[in-house]
């Protein structure tokens, strides 16, 4: 794990650039959001970010720019940001800034940039400028969490576990799962969560077995399994969270289930440490589950990163699905991770357990401390 | 308005395949996800489609391959749908299938296409197949909503403008933001919402002059402006609409813009008809509020097409920002659009108002009707 003090921008910005020199670029083009986040701090629904050898440039449009400025002048000259507000477009200004610079070289977010944007830029900066595609030089840099991050992720997980006996207690026979997962949300809002992380899941009887049913109008039943994922923000982080229950007194596949599954998270959480492939984490989980006659029953990896994002890198599953190079991420400390093995047997039911941890040095620290028992609702 | 019966789907695939013929291309890959549930009805967090002249393929992984299949046969022969599982990843699997109809020249969606999937593709077809760069063929299409479409508005719309009410009440003094927020999105699960359509916006005291802003931990006060902003997804249809309360008897300040946004609305709503330009719309908003100086204290666009997205064509803003080519749209009768001027003063407040309006034969008809005098709360 990373330590940082109060404010860990400026050596975020210098471990990308010593990405972008390894490259040979002289300029990043930041525009996936969570990423102009992670290097500036600000938040906005439409900004990018340049970076170059002198500083970091943040690109923002009339709405944003008060709140820009604000965030340049309390970064002071250590990180050397600067705000430009765009004129016509964002992609004009872009253009105009780069050629400002006299930039030569200038990487893009190749996950990020459209095909309709990337030509364009190209076709604006043709002749002067040589754009080159670039991959994860930022996401890469944000899998592994500083002291601050970690810290603002343990209290995140704290507030979500405290909200599993309140989702529990607001699951019961007659409600719809609609409205099961609207008082869900209602919850993560008064435990202090500024938002939630994603459309909550609520899950019931057959439609448990569709590892991502969306709520609907179907009222919960006794023999249900119910399966309930929800998730927070706090502090613009991202923690996620699943626990399944039973309406009335489960039956005895609903029991094997559960416990297979229960079995099948505990496996791969005390494979998680330092060092460990993201496949080992997830062959873990999913040998547990083959022991229990239920491999084919888990159709989805066990589990992703956690951050800005609800979904980051890295992927926790097979390696057969982590062929492209570097997806099969080797764990270190100060990365945080879910762990949600899940069983779907379809008209039956389904059963998913999921929790997030963060990788220490001794192996990983549980943030989402809260009974995984099969609850009877 | 497009006439149509209970699947305008074969109608939306002809339509496009027009476009498609008209661009010399034999297939088109459609890779946005609100394009392909426009398509085929899939809904989905991970699919593609590819329509040729045989038909179209919907493309997913396991985790949505039974809803699929249950879709396809739904839809019976007149759709020509059929269902292909990914097996090791999507683009290889669209290669696959690629390969195999012998298709030549396949349209990608440039907007959607991100610069890595593009190049992934194009390296593994390059010696057999032609990708050719589109933009808003699928869009387009969607501007103009059919019968069926414009029903499950307007029923979206009423339900939302029953909301309005409720909100209004659970906006007090001593709330937070993020409190009426948060019990705000309850009303809309309540109403039948199935769920929002973006973060509901709730930004009082000075908070309201900053046309983004998310909510916080404000506590609303006696001579705040507080602007509500909430939409909901009804059917898988956005609707969007705003009110400005006052908490205690407004001031002077408070009266004057609430009238002047008011009268910029009804303006702008009266200018809508078939056949004005998007910017004329825009315009009507702007002349009024110019003359009563406060041009400038409007910074946004007066709107935005609603349907399977928020925010969709046409855009509804200044001809000076609408320059790329078709981007300055003509009014059709069957267009759904948000109608939402504002003025924003730094530090004192601001106001907005929105409705949804369908374009008709006649002018328009109002999805949103709720009371918009300035509420007291």
């Amino acid at each position: 794990m990373r330590s940082a003090g109060g404010d860990g921008r400026p050596g975020r910005l210098a471990r990308v650039r010593a990405r972008m020199a390894a490259l040979g670029i002289d300029a990043l083009l930041v525009t996936h959001l969570p990423n102009v986040r992670y290097l500036t701090g600000m938040r906005a629904s439409a900004a990018a970010a340049l970076i170059d050898g002198a500083g970091i440039l943040l690109i923002t449009d009339a709405r944003y720019i008060t709140a820009a400025r604000t965030l340049a002048e309390e970064a002071g000259a250590g990180l050397g940001l600067a705000v430009i507000e765009i004129q016509k477009s964002y992609d004009q200004s872009i253009c105009d800034v780069v050629r400002r610079r006299g930039l030569a070289h200038v990487g893009v977010e190749a996950e990020h940039v459209s095909l309709a944007r990337w030509q364009w830029l190209r076709d604006s900066l043709r002749d002067e400028v040589t754009l080159v595609s670039t991959a994860g030089l930022v996401e890469t840099e944000r899998m592994v969490k500083d002291a601050a991050e970690c810290e603002r992720l343990r209290r995140a997980g704290r507030l979500l576990a405290g909200v599993v006996p309140v989702a529990l207690q607001l699951t019961g026979a007659g409600r719809t799962e609609r409205e099961v997962a609207a008082d869900i949300e209602r919850a993560l809002a008064t435990a202090g969560f500024e938002d939630r992380a994603f459309e909550t899941i609520v899950a019931s009887g057959p439609r448990s077995a569709l590892p991502h049913a969306r709520p609907g109008s179907r009222r919960l039943t006794a023999g249900d399994l119910v399966v309930l994922d929800f998730g927070g923000v706090y502090g613009g982080y991202c923690v996620d969270l699943t626990r399944t229950a039973s309406v009335g007194e489960p039956g005895e596949m609903s029991l094997r289930m559960h416990a297979a599954v229960l079995a099948s998270q505990t496996a791969a959480i005390a494979a998680v440490r330092p060092g460990v492939q993201a496949s080992a984490v997830d062959a873990a989980a999913r040998g547990v589950l083959r022991e229990h006659g239920l491999a084919e029953a888990f159709q989805h990896g066990t589990g992703h990163g956690l951050g800005l994002e609800v979904h980051e890198a890295p992927r926790i599953a097979q390696a057969a699905r982590l062929q492209r190079p570097g997806a099969d991420v080797v764990l270190e400390a100060g990365m945080v991770i879910t762990v949600e093995p899940g069983v779907y047997v379809p008209n039956a039911g389904g059963v998913r357990i999921e929790d997030d941890v963060l990788v220490t040095a001794g192996g990983c620290e549980m943030l989402t401390e809260a009974p995984r028992a099969l609850a009877v609702c």
